[in-house]
């Protein structure tokens, strides 16, 4: 069971907004899981990782690929007070869900380095 | 209400690390919580800002701080599979709490960009 928060590589944000953004990805997709889901994950010290998306587009569409397998995807939009216009998508949230399903759907993206 | 995350700046963590670490520090945070300030700080949506922290010994000495003013604050180690040695302190959530409290903590900090 593990979480996997994919960021608009596209963006190139500064890391405190980046690091925010995921956070922000990571508490909402926590809160959509089921109450057994969210048990077992923080039992097994939130594993998490970050990895890149090309741009918007194609964050949109895995978040329509996960919610098709039944696997909790927030995606996060920025309110635009800062550093991106508003509206704009900053990272999607998938799990906490089983690591076949996430690897199924994210397994050729690479990590954030 | 907002969030607070503090990093530990001597580390300069890669930015993927680094934003599984706060988002971490934030649903540890979150969990720590009271039940009616999660849902005051969800229905704001979730405000969090990430600011930094001179080293290990600073973020231990806030968390306590912290603690002393009724603050939750969950200080994160890492597991050391990866970038840094395990135990590492890589960072502390604060909040959510009310910001005139955690600008009283936090208020000399800055923003990590």
């Amino acid at each position: 069971m593990k979480q996997v928060i994919v960021v608009n590589d596209s963006l190139k944000l500064p890391k405190g907004k980046l690091a925010a953004q995921v956070a922000h990805a990571s508490v909402s997709a926590f809160l959509a899981a089921d109450e057994l889901t969210k048990q077992v994950w923080l039992k097994n010290g939130m594993p998490k990782v970050v990895l890149k998306g090309e741009n918007e587009e194609y964050l949109m569409k895995l978040q329509t690929r996960a919610e098709e397998q039944g696997v909790p995807a927030q995606l996060i939009e920025d309110a635009g007070r800062t550093v991106v216009p508003e509206g704009t998508v900053t990272c999607l949230g998938l799990g906490p869900a089983p690591e076949s399903e996430l690897d199924g759907l994210t397994g050729e993206l690479k990590l954030l380095r």
